[in-house]
């Protein structure tokens, strides 16, 4: 159903349940998208799959819908946590909202803002970022939104990261030191749930990345010879996983 | 040698041989990077390797460099005709700089727009995708710079293909139809020289896969489930090709 609309929702969804949609959201679908009642789109709110719905009413304070009949079940979708989260330290020139756009399109089940020694900007809108995930996530077709943490210190991170989840460091020193692993041996190694951790423009600084390796659940990786932007490191690590472990394989 | 400018340069480069920059690389060096005579940089031409080079003058007009000594071999690098081809279809939004830059930092070695009937925009300034791309190949260390095609239309892009370059079609009805093989069986079958083809925001309309389909030398692939964005899906794909089959192994 190309071309149809898709709306993240709050409410629960089954067969005629009636789902109420904020004044945004009206707006959105009335004013934007020109539906009225008796149009139809598609509905999902990360937990009951996708649900063709149809307009009941729309106006200025908010509208409501109908859902009929759900077109996937949410198990269409790989458990989130089975998903790779992505850790990534603000860039301030691009902004997080690339970041959080992509990595919600390749799957990212969760953003970590991080901030590092070299990182730009301490300041990350988490609202902003959360909304255009979600727009993402209406786009690209996901059943689920990710999660988007509150911006932690590397420390914090590392503090809270599970352990039984891998986090795949990106290393770019770790060519020449020979840390570092190509990201498919890395996965073969490690093909439970994981994690990227991204540093930001300028690198993580050593003490950073030795404290980082000598942690048990951490892997430094390489993506190959090149030295990539932040953001394009974010994407490729992502791409790389689905191609290699993920659903696009 | 990270924080170390890399330059572009056309003329050869041996040891001790001069090397000539324009007024533009003058101005870059001299008044952006704050180089004088005396300092070092590393610079390319896509022929003879990195090398180590020292500023002997800079003016308005021009200046003047001369290699030391070899860094790395030409041959450090892929073999060019190893690498992936980009063929996409111009975006208006996100203008074609964007995926020039990420193509090179994902070492595609030719970049060429392709003009399809859902093309968004006809224009695209192939000076200032060359530009971008070489900018983006003296940062992320390249020894070599793509090359970057003229506009063509999709009809002269298959009839110009080279047969024996594997084309892999991004085709995201192609997982309904059952048309689409995921990334890693189709590099699997194809592993040779390869490229990729991307459509705009709206797609290819049925009549333009169909024809693409049956073309002895192209693959339909899909990279997962979700819908990408056409400038996410050249970065994904390229990214998947380099961690499959690439110098990210």
């Amino acid at each position: 159903m190309s071309g149809t609309v898709r709306l993240f929702v709050e409410g629960d969804l089954a067969a005629d349940a009636a789902v109420a949609v904020t004044a945004d959201q009206a707006h959105y679908l009335g004013r934007v998208m020109r539906l009225g009642a008796g149009d139809q789109l598609l509905v999902f709110n990360g937990r009951d799959g996708e649900w063709r719905a149809v307009v009941d009413a729309l106006d200025k304070r908010g509208g409501r819908l109908t859902a009929r009949r759900q077109s996937r079940p949410q198990s269409a979708e790989p458990d989130p946590a089975d998903q790779p989260w992505l850790a990534f330290a603000p860039i301030k020139k691009i902004g997080t909202d690339f970041i959080a756009q992509k990595a919600t399109e390749l799957g990212a089940a969760r953003l970590l803002p991080v901030i590092t020694a070299n990182t730009q900007t301490n300041r990350v809108r988490c609202d902003r970022l959360r909304a255009t995930a979600l727009e993402a996530a209406e786009q690209c077709g996901r059943l689920s939104l990710p999660d988007v943490l509150e911006p932690a210190a590397l420390g914090q991170l590392a503090l809270d990261w599970p352990k039984d989840r891998r986090l795949f460091l990106l290393d770019e020193t770790g060519v020449q030191t020979g840390r570092a692993r190509f990201l498919a041996g890395a996965v073969a190694e490690h093909p439970g749930p994981c994690g990227f951790l991204v540093g930001p423009e300028g690198g993580f600084i050593d003490g950073e990345l030795d404290r980082l390796a000598r942690l048990p659940f951490v892997t430094p990786v390489t993506l190959g010879p090149r030295i990539l932007r932040a953001e394009t490191a974010c994407l490729a690590a992502l791409a790389g996983w689905q191609t290699l472990a993920g659903d696009g394989r």
